[in-house]
């Protein structure tokens, strides 16, 4: 945040506003005048109106420490000053209470020497009600993407040379291509003709490192959007368009680390506003988290090992922010505060979630919640064991008593359930096996409907590479995970079988650019030009999938029975009211008469039902023949355009 | 059951109470005259003193249906007489005031034709108080024997003429071999020396079927001890020896099913005694369980499937009992507690745990914990997911609200983590990883210490054959066990390398015989006869590890502490006051130095230790030179002989 960055921020705001259907704000007192003296002050602005009346402003300029802050402003009073360890920090704590007024006002900084400097600091209104922001749910299907790498609709703004990496080159996997917010912006069309109803971009904040910024989980500003990616501006245009097609903006957020190029690294605040501070000052290397998650939960972990985990670096480029320094944890959870209001966020997915202090994760998803009871969070825990993805999700009967306060947890377990299900022959304990016992571990979690689900992510190969690029597989997951009591979450391109092959395990490669992103493009997703038949179908099946379940209120909200596998079929039914979707996998290569009285229990004999990719209808009674392998989704719906 | 029996067995019961210490029992009302009438009253006889003071006879004779039951006994009475679906039964509950005294007594069936048939009943006066009964604990080592692969005592009842498999054959994997309950008496002293606090031999009671009746889970009379193993009486004697010793006797049940030639299944009391009764009777196949045991636990699991993993049969020879018959279930539950009475067990093993009706097995376990409280149960989930393990333990808090009351569980998943551990290299996801997070999610058991941990038992691999016949990975497995905070459980024969490894899942050569427990034998394990040295260092092995392990309360009931693995090296502590036991698993075949600066939370530093194998002392300073690959165990007591 540079000096006058908040004119011109005021006047932004003074267009977003325009736009809203709230009322103008108004200014009771006298018009200051506006004032910049300060290098910066986060957050950079906040609002009247939240539950909590507290804010705790984060002040950095030359010999701060030195210098008496003053506010005369009706309902706004400091509450204390604390000076930091570093002379040019000062961390101001104000409260605003229930008549202050939204506008203007000033902070005088008066130094020892009876000098004054002034900063401008601005209360707005908030746009609508807490529990009006209402997070992702069952009800939403996900759409992941990496910016850099889905759309470049905005060339003016690939290289920025005042940040450390400077060029694009789409031949190297691991230097940005362009991709940016007005890149999705573009294509929320595209994105909503696939059925999605909420997008999770990878982060798009300042990453000002030399190398590999392009992925964005070394955050350099927690307040600026990578120039690379766009502008402030803009990103809230993705918001607002989003909200317009009914899709959530879920925010990628980072609360564990920052990137060694973070601003404050030159001179941080306190002694211990990161771990292995001292070391690191002192040029010495740092610990590296051992990665032994496990050791947040079990009880016989050593405390050498603990403290490793949580306060190594998770790698020499990510310093780890120490979150038990009450100021650097408040800084994070205002700063999580500030997006949600200015983004009206859809819900926020926190990265590498069992690496912070686990008291402060909570403590940060719980004042959020508290503030935005119908939003939500999805923690990620890299783990394949249930024990661990029951832990993290809030009201658990955790015997720690940790609370963590968190909607969603992401479901790893299933996600390797699922691939293993459809690679493996169908034998005692490999094939369906895997999902149909998999999924009945969800008598463990607190609410398995607010899990979130997914075939593949940034971080791992492609589910087409997955399941060796066999398109009937692919398609039985993509339905499956559909139809689960889940949050279901893609990643982009998986509707055009976007794959790794030639590279497994190689992030760049897995974050291939999306066809058509790119004016140069030959071939052109978004249009179809170019397109193989194989992924034409593929957009169709996951397009028809998706905007059925869009519609149908028993997928997002139904009852769920299951059958166990049988004869290589594996089939699934979701239930709510009159409504019936079921699911048949299928592995049969040859037709196969299913006998269907074994369902009896489900209540559909006799009934009509209609599949949902062919249209065609028929009477559920004695059997079904599957001509062959693949799955089948029936609906006692009828079916809408 | 057969008539002249109860004779013989009051004159076996005097000369049992005349060894134990309890007063003679008195008979203050006249002496009755013994009468037989009846053909199978269960249970045999019963004792007063009781929490629960109700009993339920079942009374089968031809036509009995036909007759009313009177007893004369002060302070018996009758409370309810119910006939059966056959006319062959009459079940009959009796409460047992607290007036009532010890002793025979004559219940008077009077037919409608006015013939009376008396039949004399016992009473007998417990041996000892219910909190006497001490089950099973951590501070055991459990030793598993198939008996009759174990030791044959007693040739004379080697072959059984009234019984259905006549012949033994020790050159058939299948056949029955001669092993028995005298077998196990003999060789106590052999057991003890090796350290073991707890014999759990599997179920000695009659299998009296055509074919492979030797494993013994497959019961005909759950009243009969069966001949080929030896009497009552021969049982009784193990019960005694074993309590001489120090040795605590689980006894192996099984609620489940019966053996299809069980003495019911010619005249099933009720319609509903055995599940598909009805397609059994009329000759039709029953339903074989699906063995879909997650359908105990899935939210989402069809009752077609539910019902045919609680009613199906175990196999076409296994009727499945139906324990909602509420006469069925008393009997079982009677039988239990009839058993732990006449034999003062130290605990049961339940086999099966999860297929017969949860409910049931939940009454069942609480009525037994009821009557017991210091008793031990566990019970077989073969599973190796940790929340079905952390499932059935009692006072886990199931989202379903189900109370299994059952002490114990089986750790099947921590059998494979250390197999696994032990087999894979050292890599990110392998090796000795396994342990440590397999270890760590005893966060989520409501009490690790009271489960069961293994390497094998009869239903796998030889732990040896497992470890592709690795002598250190075997120690190293072996030890690692016994210092969890566990209750540990070996397999007989663990201690003399016995394997399997010419036909891997063949259940006949996994239950080898142990050699020397047969007269002809030329290799003699009892005696060291014959023995190979690596079988001898590894009997001596076993033998320092468990008799050190009986004595070290760290290990029986301290804390635990465990480092993540490095560099090959897995360290893992157990600490009680002043006692700290050390275990050291390491894989690196050279002379590796193992920095000790990482411990030092643990408080050793400067503390003189011995290595329980060696007695070879160190004081725990800076480093330690492990000079090859194997396991190291590290006392701060001194070792007792």
């Amino acid at each position: 945040m540079k000096k006058g960055f908040l004119s011109v921020f005021v006047l932004v705001f003074a267009l977003f506003v325009s736009c809203s259907p709230k009322k103008e704000q108004k200014q009771e007192e006298a018009p200051i005048t506006v004032s910049n003296d300060i290098e910066r002050v986060e957050p950079p602005h906040w609002w009247v109106g939240f539950k909590n009346n507290k804010l705790q402003l984060l002040v950095k300029n030359p010999n701060i420490a030195n210098s008496t802050p003053k506010i005369s402003k009706t309902g706004i009073s400091i509450k204390k000053v604390t000076k930091a360890d570093s002379p040019n920090y000062l961390f101001i704590d104000v409260e605003i209470s229930e008549t202050a007024k939204a506008g203007l006002f000033n902070i005088d900084f008066t130094s020892e020497d009876g000098t004054t400097k002034t900063q401008t600091y601005e209360l707005k209104n908030r746009v609508k009600k807490a529990e009006d922001y209402i997070g992702f749910s069952s009800a939403d299907a996900v759409y992941l993407i990496t910016p850099d790498r889905f759309a470049n609709a905005d060339t003016s703004n690939d290289i920025n040379s005042s940040l450390l990496e400077k060029n694009i080159d789409r031949t190297d996997d691991y230097a940005r291509h362009g991709g940016d917010i007005k890149g999705i912006t573009t294509h929320l069309e595209y994105i909503e003709s696939l059925g999605y109803t909420a997008i999770w971009p990878s982060p798009l904040l300042t990453n000002n490192m030399p190398k590999q910024s392009y992925h964005g989980y070394a955050i350099t500003d927690f307040y600026g959007v990578d120039p690379r990616f766009g502008t402030l501006d803009e990103y809230k245009q993705l918001a607002i368009k989003s909200k317009e097609k009914g899709i959530k903006l879920i925010m990628d957020q980072v609360a564990n680390h920052c990137g060694l190029e973070h601003w404050w690294m030159k001179d941080l605040p306190f002694k211990d506003w990161v771990n292995y501070q001292d070391k690191f000052i002192n040029n010495k290397p740092v610990t590296i988290a051992n990665h032994k998650r496990t050791s947040n939960q079990d009880i016989y972990a050593s405390k050498a090992d603990k403290k490793e985990m949580t306060d190594g670096w998770f790698g020499n480029h990510m310093p780890d922010l120490n979150q038990r320094n009450p100021f650097l944890a408040t800084y994070i959870i205002q700063n999580s505060i500030w997006w949600i209001e200015t983004l009206e966020l859809g819900g926020i997915r926190q990265d590498t979630y069992p690496y912070p202090d686990k008291d402060f994760m909570a403590n940060w998803a719980g004042t959020i919640m508290d503030e935005y009871p119908n939003f939500s969070i999805v923690g990620e825990e890299w783990s394949y064991n249930p024990l661990l993805i029951a832990y993290w999700q809030k009201n658990n009967p955790n015997k720690d008593g940790y609370e963590s306060n968190l909607t969603s947890t992401m479901d790893f377990a299933m996600q390797k359930n699922i691939i293993d299900a459809l690679n493996e022959d169908e034998t005692w304990g490999t094939g369906f096996i895997k999902t149909y016992e998999g999924l009945a571990n969800d008598f463990a979690y607190q609410s398995p409907i607010d899990i979130m689900a997914f075939l593949d992510n940034h971080d791992m190969d492609r589910v087409y590479t997955q399941l060796n690029e066999n398109i009937e597989n692919t398609k039985m997951a993509v339905a499956y995970l559909a139809l689960l009591p889940r949050i279901p979450q893609f990643y982009y391109g998986t509707e055009i079988l976007m794959q790794n092959t030639a590279k497994p395990g190689d992030h760049g490669l897995i974050r291939t650019d999306f066809p058509g992103g790119w004016d140069t493009d030959t071939t052109n997703a978004f249009t179809g030009k170019g397109l193989t038949n194989n992924q034409k179908e593929m957009q169709r099946f996951m397009s028809n999938l998706l905007n059925f379940r869009k519609q149908s209120k028993a997928i997002h909200k139904g009852k769920t029975i299951h059958f166990a596998p049988q004869n290589g079929i594996y089939v699934l039914f979701r239930i709510l009211n009159n409504e019936i979707v079921t699911i048949i996998l299928n592995k049969n290569e040859d037709p196969y008469q299913l006998d269907l009285s074994r369902f009896k229990e489900v209540g559909l004999d006799g009934k009509k039902v209609t599949n949902i990719f062919t249209g065609e209808t028929l009477v559920w009674d004695n059997n079904i023949t599957l001509p062959k392998k693949g799955c089948y989704i029936l609906t006692t719906n009828k079916l809408k355009k």
